[in-house]
């Protein structure tokens, strides 16, 4: 489509503007279905967005997104309608705002809840540089639940400067929201008392509310009055609206179509996941799920429909979730924490104090490791084997397929400390052989010089077509299947004779089994090589491109492996 | 003291439970005297210890703390009355719950806003496994701002189980508290109408409220009530507490006495902190300083005092603390983000997500890195170079001393990237010597096959004193000052010819500067040994004693010198 220019947009008849609307959903629709993304909840706020850009003016206007699921209208109000159509490709437009990418993008998102206190920090520096403009923050009902809003509702007043908080209410988190804050917003929308209104007086805010928020006669409106009291205080806009609106089966199926994933899906470690837990369930009444608001996403569903007593997803709220697990640990319980690599960044300090420390058996499921693709640099889960290995008392499990991921699953039943098992989204299903704690797994075992330690199915098949190749080349070369990275298999590494290590590993090479392994063997006269993924942020693009470019490559390996030859 | 046990408690008149009270408040000012620890804190929540442990029923009844800074009187009155005078010594009484300590301690704290989200765990633990005691957390009205307290009140509903929660509101974080939330709490303490407690319904919980929670004869009665309504419903016991009461300093200065620290004060990293940046401050309009309710323990007092439009206490809230720089970074200011190595655990995502995935120029300066000693497990700062090390784009330097410290304070000023400078809490001045990014400092460099690269005041002064026993031997050894385990100085690390390579450092042996250099190094024909703290969670005791014992230490390093020596 072509850019609808903001002095069009403000100039632009009520039925233009609505015509303008459409075309928006077009365009979501067309690029979404060519390219994936975040569907529902871009269409639910395409009249938000279209308000926004008619009454505020950007870029000099800060509009700072929460999660960031919802910015496709956005993008396509401000420069990048043309390229729009590259979304979520390799060196084409990001699935999320980026500043970067566009002087219309003033802060990056991906994570829920930063963006009150990222407005709250943009306002303050704009009032300390005796600068004027107004600072929006849009943020999902979802995302509302998240800690960190509440902490930065609890420091507003104490910041003494300007906010429009624009809060999307459409019920859902990614899964329906729930919860005290939403009944309370769910109560202004009902009756709406004074009392109510005080609520977020006493946070320093001027309540105002849109009950019909795809409907640009109630909002332009309001948008303008918010505009107005924001020249005074802070405000709350709170517009209800509807994910997935103007198409039919995202309207009825919000959760199926809030992340639309082209191509054919492969087998998923979440099915597993689901399966192995209701299976273990049966036999064992300790086990118990915990989720936060991603229940589908991590093949939970059959569990949590099987076991709902014994299933729990607390919203957007990882935090809570892990010392949720702690405690069910605590008080008996054996429960299995399932979230993506990134999104566990936000319980690290839990990890350590609250499960580690009390060396609680929590099991955490770690989805997503690796390179996850087209999401980009928020979604990439290549730090957790490096954050988690300086945990004490944490054993750390990759997989080297589906199968045996349910091997270790099975294993962990019966495991008394903390465990993270870390897999990416998909895999394949193998033989099904027995895991033992902190136990490497000899895959291919010749008369060499050069050994292979590779972690995780990638690395795994990456390694095995080096073998593949280097045999042919005349280049024996043996293959161990490092499926611990901690505790480590300090007996394998201590009992193989080859002069040259080399590592695989599906995460970033700082802190990760290179690492591990190379601080095992110091001091042996070994030569030791460590691929895993550069020190970078990694972009979004194809999950298997980003592999090859970001972290280990076939070539280099192999070319590791003829040089290792080579010097005899 | 001798124990007061329940059952002698349970039947107490009141006055002679006024009595115990007494007793309590001075066998705490006793033992706080003679070992240090939290005072102000304790002597607020003497009554209503009291008043738990006459209704409820230890340990069948769980009673899970937030923070712990208030667990002494329960200490006291549990099974470590007659070993709390060991408090905060190594193998004597812990300053905060520990499980392994006592069946009275059903669940480990040390940082904020744990202990809604404990309770509930517990409480449904106890419901799926079909078992009936009373689950109780106290939490104070400072930590009650904590992201993490949020989350889990959103989930209370949907966890359909019972917990009493009693808000202990003494008006104080460790600073005094603000927020809307708080506000919102003192209205009902002033007025309490239908509507306020309303609010609390909203999320699941009966309001009740004791507005003298320091006498027995209002704290008594409502304790009763708070357990006969907790049978049908999860609870809010709201009771106001006066910190320190009861000692007439405390009561005036709770600030001071929260936590009291015993022996001479040696010079700090904070003073230097607060010095500096008064000093950069007024050169340069875009410096801004950020806490998490700790403005005096990390020295910023003076800029608080000097510069309040450019200082930020956001209370317990270190995610916000983190975002809030961040954005503040957007927005063109220099923010510096001054806390404890081992509550940062809680920003890291914020660290990753917000701060070093836009480049924004942050500056983390982390006290209390290392053991600190008497407060323990969760606030040993031994993790932060090993967590930091693999994010992308984040410089990471250890001061030598505190006139280096300050050097890089000044450097840090010009520097367009994310920075983190940790350090402990003591130190001594040096000269003062110019800073680069990412160099090291040769500190002796000798014709010898020995090399060692340290990096921290601990480390350099250890390295020194086995550099000097080593030179008595006829040894000699090169020493570097390791101050940036980020870029690493990879041109002196390829300059230099020293065979044998000892790396010390004041962090997790696992991901710190030993892997970093060991990492670069890989291929060179080197013998490295690194020094670190071992994989294992310290325990309190006295910081020298724990760095000894759990880190490097000066007989094992010499002792591997003379080995590298020996081999020729």
């Amino acid at each position: 489509m072509q850019r609808i220019l903001d002095e069009a947009l403000k100039s632009a008849s009520l039925s233009q503007l609505q015509e303008d609307c459409e075309a928006l959903r077009a365009e979501i629709v067309r690029t979404v279905s060519a390219r994936g993304g975040h569907l529902a909840s871009n269409l639910g706020v395409v009249e938000l967005t279209v308000a926004l850009h008619r009454i505020f003016d950007f870029p000099a206007d800060k509009l700072v997104f929460d999660v960031g699921h919802q910015c496709y209208p956005h993008k396509l109000l401000s420069d990048r309608c043309e390229r729009f159509s590259t979304l979520r490709s390799r060196g084409g437009i990001s699935g999320f705002p980026k500043r970067t990418e566009s002087v219309y993008d003033c802060y990056d998102t991906g994570h829920a809840g930063t963006a009150l206190s990222a407005a709250l920090g943009i306002a303050k520096a704009r009032d300390l540089k005796g600068e004027s403009f107004s600072v929006i923050a849009l943020i999902g009902d979802g995302a509302f639940h998240n800690g960190l809003i509440y902490e930065a509702l609890n420091s507003l007043r104490a910041l003494h400067t300007r906010v429009l908080i624009i809060l999307n209410d459409n019920g859902m988190s990614i899964s329906p929201t729930v919860g005290g804050t939403h009944d309370a917003l769910e109560a202004l929308k009902n009756q709406g008392t004074a009392d109510d209104v005080r609520l977020w007086e006493r946070y320093g805010l001027r309540y105002m509310g849109v009950y019909n928020g795809n409907d640009l006669t109630e909002l332009l409106p309001a948008m303008q009055n918010a505009k107005e009291a924001l020249k005074k205080e802070s405000v709350l806009l709170h517009v209800t609206t509807k994910k997935g609106q103007g198409h039919p089966f995202c309207e009825q199926a919000p959760e199926l179509t809030h992340g639309v994933t082209l191509g054919k899906k492969g087998a998923e470690y979440a099915d597993a996941l689901g399966d192995e837990l209701v299976r273990l369930a049966e036999k064992d009444a300790r086990i118990v799920a915990v989720t936060a608001a991603m229940t589908d996403a991590l093949g939970l569903r059959p569990f949590f429909e099987k076991y709902p007593d014994r299933a729990f997803d607390v919203g957007i709220c990882e935090e809570h979730a892990c010392v949720l697990s702690a405690a069910l640990a605590a008080g008996g319980m054996k429960p299995y924490f399932a979230i993506y690599s990134t999104f566990l960044q936000r319980a690290y300090d839990e990890i350590i104090h609250d499960v580690c420390g009390q060396r609680l058996p929590v099991t955490f499921c770690i989805d997503r490791a690796g390179v996850s693709g087209a999401d980009g640099e928020t979604h990439q889960g290549v730090f957790d084997l490096s954050y988690l290995s300086p945990i004490p008392d944490l054993a750390i499990a990759v997989p080297r397929s589906i199968s045996e991921f349910r091997a270790m699953l099975r294993m962990s039943v019966s495991y008394a400390g903390p465990l993270a098992i870390r897999y990416p989204r998909e895999g394949s299903e193998t033989g099904v052989f027995p895991v033992e704690i902190g136990k490497f797994e000899v895959w291919r075992s010749n008369m060499s010089d050069i050994i292979i330690y590779a972690a995780g199915e990638r690395c795994i098949s990456l390694a095995e077509r080096v073998c593949d190749r280097a045999a042919e080349e005349g280049i024996a070369v043996s293959l161990v299947n490092a499926r611990f990275i901690k505790p480590i298999d300090e007996a394998l590494l201590d009992a193989r004779k080859e002069r040259c290590v080399i590592t695989l590993e599906d995460n970033a090479l700082i802190g990760g089994l290179g690492d591990a392994v190379a601080r095992h063997l110091r001091g042996r006269g070994k030569q030791i090589f460590a691929f895993g993924y550069k020190d970078a942020f990694i972009p979004h693009g194809d999950a298997r491109a980003l592999f090859s470019e970001f972290g280990p490559n076939e070539e280099d390996v192999l070319a590791c492996v003829r040089e290792c030859h080579a010097r005899g």
